[in-house]
């Protein structure tokens, strides 16, 4: 596979970060929310062992906050996404698609309620603040809509708890999955929550206060040197096995939420109203005629930059592959399809052509792990 | 400089001529539009050279079309620009500041007016689809809103007139700037307009048909010959000498276009309603407080991924370089810069520190040439 570097512009908005992770040794970025996003430090693989066994810090500014405030807030946001929003709690974070009014997938982004009438949207890679807007505008909303400048790092890996509450105290270790609360560093408060785009639990800590974020981020590293610390990003060999889905890669605008396997963030029984809902109900009714599945393909490298086409054995297309990694575990590559037949035996075999070599594949269920 | 790959994944999505331009030797990428968009051929300033006396085939699919289509597709079309479209015709492209209700740039496209009820938004990078959807959506206009499968390619510089007339015949020649129409090849009918970002001439191809596309885009190359044809792309030295600008790199949304010196696009004059019209009327009688201005620095080289302060010889900040390149015909670096003092002596110097070492610089009027 070829490489290419990457043309550094201020549209490719640097992180606070950025200084810091070009000298540990970032190697390679992917752009995402027009910013930049670290992808790799070295190998793949072994930042792979390492984030499952011990504590990485990650810069994942790029994971930017739509901030929703005012009088019509909880209404916009509840328009936005199909899982109902009626009884969330401040403190906490929700998983929610966003769709449009074809029940089509905007965006996958987790929700935190921050008060009553105050909600941060930490986005995957679409402008979802135009969207807000748009509507708001079209709708004469009395909220206000903007991007604050928050800068997330992420403390992720089985060991992240130890090195989090040698800095923060017992407090943290006891927050629940998905609970977020305020912890104090450096003179400023930080919003800390326990989530984070891996299997291997940790924190993402949403950085309003650049000066000290960038004191704490030094510090994670000095503490962590007991906990066998290295700085790492969302690790794609993790994130497959995990079965943690990326909007642009296994699903875009023309796919449903149903068809993404995200059926229990679909509350078309609620009172609540969303785009899409029709649609939607139409869907549950009539069933979905594809589907996000997992797969496993004998071969042992794999770099994708488009769909692949998948055959069944009388080489009709039957579906394509849209994510795919060498995996370590399974010693073959897997990777995420959407799937046209939902009837396919998931013991018989599929074909695939990588690189103009015809391969065999299986269908299986996510997450693989 | 350090240097970077860029991590492909299918979120950014290849174009029908990425293999292409990977045989004939793209060194970098930019991403626009979650889009691979090539930044360079080997050396930039060769390219320039090139570009200004010869012709380039440049892979731009990732100038998006936003097509919007249906009985209220003109009111939602003029309802995001300040630009008066009610005496546009069928057949002209129009260069259109996209803003939001503040007056702020959510986009600069040109707008080509198909037909009387469809049109096609000829983005740059931001997410406009989502933006029409949100306010068609919230006000309840009867509009469909799609990303056709266009990928434009470009031809541009001196001698593309020649190429394109030998190609396509002598009515390409005499289409007027910023006209398009349909001429023939490979047995499709492919939307050509007479455009494309670079100052120095040229056309741009919207292919529909990616076979015959991608059969035009060889042709180019073999009828090119006796024009030295070359691959190439957007170039960052022409584009700053012509003070072409950039969304995202010298504007954003927290600038408006009068701050953008784009008055001439801004008819708050005329009796057509669009967002933002009672802002902008605001800021066009109250003045602005900052503007968009050329620099030049006695510096030979510098590379942008932020922006960089700028200050008067007092020490105080006055503005901040947004984009900036060494250019050959000046022997010093150019740039585009927002700057907060209006009353600016243009013959008085600023200072600027580029990599730790301070710099003296001068304002300009834009374009540079």
């Amino acid at each position: 596979m070829k490489k290419f570097n990457i043309a550094k512009s201020r549209r490719l908005r640097s992180t606070p970060y950025s200084s810091r992770i070009e000298d540990q040794g970032v190697t390679s970025y992917t752009i995402y929310n027009h910013m930049l996003l670290p992808a790799s430090f070295g190998s793949l693989e072994d930042s792979y062992h390492h984030l499952k066994e011990h504590v990485q810090v990650w810069d994942v500014a790029a994971e930017r906050q739509v901030e929703i405030s005012g009088k019509d807030s909880s209404k916009l946001v509840q328009l936005m996404t199909c899982r109902d929003l009626s009884k969330s709690k401040i403190g906490r974070c929700y998983y929610c698609p966003i769709i449009d009014e074809n029940g089509g997938m905007i965006n996958d982004p987790v929700v935190l309620k921050i008060k009553e009438d105050k909600w941060w949207i930490s986005i995957a890679d679409s402008d979802v603040i135009l969207f807000a807007k748009g509507l708001a505008i079209g709708k004469g909303f009395n909220v206000k809509i903007t991007e604050p400048d928050v800068n997330i790092m992420a403390v992720q890996g089985p060991k992240s708890f130890g090195l989090m509450e040698k800095i923060f105290g017992k407090k943290i270790a006891e927050m629940k999955f998905f609970g977020f609360d305020y912890f104090e560093f450096g003179g400023d408060k930080h919003l800390i929550a326990r989530s984070g785009w891996s299997k291997q639990g940790g924190y993402e800590i949403y950085v309003e206060n650049t000066k000290s974020g960038l004191q704490l981020y030094d510090k994670l590293f000095e503490d962590g040197k007991e906990f066998n610390v290295k700085p790492g990003c969302p690790n794609l060999i993790e994130r497959i096995e995990s079965g943690l889905l990326s909007y642009g890669n296994d699903m875009d605008n023309s796919d449903n939420p149903y068809e993404c396997g995200l059926d229990k963030y679909v509350n078309i029984d609620s009172n609540v109203d969303f785009l899409g809902k029709e649609e939607l109900i139409k869907y549950n009714k009539n069933g979905i005629k594809k589907k996000l599945m997992g797969v496993k393909i004998d071969i042992d490298n794999i770099s994708i930059s488009e769909t692949i086409k998948i055959f069944d054995s009388n080489n009709k297309a039957i579906g394509e592959l849209r994510s795919g990694v060498y995996s370590p575990h399974f010693k073959k590559v897997i990777g995420i399809a959407m799937l046209k037949d939902l009837n396919w035996d998931k013991s018989s075999k599929f074909k695939i052509n990588i690189n103009g070599k015809s391969a065999n594949g299986t269908v299986c269920d996510l997450p693989f792990i």
